[in-house]
């Protein structure tokens, strides 16, 4: 069974912690031995986010100041680059030493026609008073947003539309390599109009949960998981009537409304999964990863079931 | 014909130019030129240095200074993605859209007891004055050497044991993809004793020649070029009698003498790669790649050669 899954930017670093190597390593070994008993049974492939750490360059990249910061591609290739390899060695040290792994760097194509392009909405980086976000956004042709009662840099979040590496990705499956890729979304690349020969990167951010998601239909995945926060997908969250969907069809779960920033995205990229493949796609806790697969946690969306079924 | 190529940090950042990301990528478009013609011909795996970008990393890790900078290993992998990104896309850009890529991270094992260790001989980074360098030293236990009149940091430049990714990137050239690998010598990593099953990474720099040259032999390669700055290998460099070397047997060179810092690894790793394989080595520029293969230009490295052979 080919299984891929999307990690969240919570399990390579906890909210509140610093953002030092030291941390982000004790994470990632936490992620990967949720990760080890399910690459030992299966081949997986390993997405990751990147948010935490691309902002990090970003405001290194400013507090040096005599470089302009590197642009949003080339700061993504730099955390494929970091986050990859300490998943590959953190899982690595996990599994029989004869175990192929192979991080590989992702480029994915988007539209310049995405209408995000017109809409950014993607939070980038720390937060700001009115005056100072106002003086980048001058500066430095940013957009800003409000964030709470501060404000916060958006870039566009443009849809997925291919994968480059897509064919290497299967050669080193069927050598039932551990294969992480897709990391922070991948790459944002696009070929502008009358440049159609000429690949460029974009100073956007793809979300990683779409982009694992193309990934995982295009292998044609048995099963895509995307790992967070959240234990499951829950109606009226917070509220005293909250409920954790077990089970869900992608129509169902559809017709029902969730948080655009959060639960939003994952509900969507598990519809579209299950939808186009009528394989299983899956949304939940890391530390609930094999509970996950067996169908006993998680919120589990397939063409196979015809409404919504909670979670006892 | 399988060539593997070693890209000097001048192919990717030329001397005095500022690191910004334009500048990198306008010299990595360059390189690509010289090296897309070898890709329609041949199999081919492109390694390259790092030194310049990891400086910067540093550079920006310490002036942002809330996170402690982040190690070598981790800042090695960061320009892994960050320059095999650039070569994927340029180098991309000028081949058939059919033509598979793949920028591998590679992860290279050093030995604990390597003598590097005992002795750091590899500068990183910026000059610094004395007492700068003597603060700097006793703050952060960073070893530092006198380079010129100014000080710098050094650290162990260990030699390369092992390419942890040699089987992906074996199968990955079985499907003629271009594969990016071993870029800034590969990141260091080690089983220290009494860990044997727990790879960790090194705060060392491992010679790109070096990794490079590992990466040719294991892939019994027909061909190892390293492109650096001087379009050939000089007896009396900088003299009136200073001739260059068009082809030389490996024990004829290594009876010579050659700069420490410059050309004295790129001929080590020369010959080791003639001798170990029987295939050919070559130094030269980039500029001249088609003619260094044609063995009209740069200096070639071979046991077909009984001594030295001077340019016309």
């Amino acid at each position: 069974m080919l299984v891929v899954t999307a990690l969240g930017g919570n399990a390579l670093l906890r909210r509140g912690e610093a953002m030092t190597a030291e941390n982000q390593r004790r994470n990632v070994r936490i992620a990967a031995e949720a990760l080890a008993p399910v690459a030992k049974q299966h081949q997986l492939v390993v997405g990751h986010g990147n948010g935490p750490q691309v902002g990090l360059l970003a405001l290194q990249g400013a507090a040096y100041g005599k470089i302009e910061t590197y642009p949003f591609d080339v700061l993504g290739a730099q955390t494929e680059g970091m986050i990859g390899y300490m998943i590959e060695q953190e899982l690595g040290n996990l599994m029989p030493f004869e175990r192929p792994f192979a991080t590989l760097l992702t480029m994915i194509e988007v539209d310049p026609d995405d209408p995000a392009f017109k809409n950014p909405t993607k939070f980038i980086g720390p937060v700001y008073d009115k005056e100072e976000a106002d003086r980048l956004a001058a500066e430095k042709q940013w957009v800003f947003k409000q964030d709470g009662d501060k404000w916060r840099r958006v870039v566009a979040s443009p849809m997925p539309k291919r994968i480059f590496e897509l064919r290497p990705i299967k050669w080193l499956l069927e050598h039932n390599a551990v294969v992480i890729a897709a990391g922070g979304g991948g790459i944002p690349t696009m070929y502008e109009k009358g440049k159609e020969r000429t690949l460029t990167g974009v100073e956007c951010v793809i979300d990683k949960d779409f982009a694992s998601e193309l990934l995982a239909r295009e292998l044609n995945a048995d099963l895509f998981i995307m790992l967070t926060d959240a234990d499951s997908v829950y109606v009226d969250w917070g509220k005293p009537t909250q409920k954790a969907i077990r089970r869900a069809s992608p129509a169902a779960l559809l017709a029902m409304s969730f948080p655009a920033g959060s639960m939003g995205p994952k509900v969507e990229a598990a519809c579209r999964f299950a939808s186009a493949t009528g394989k299983k796609a899956a949304i939940g806790a890391l530390a609930d990863l094999n509970k996950i697969i067996a169908g006993e946690m998680g919120t589990t969306v397939t063409t196979q079931e015809t409404g919504i079924v909670y979670a006892d």
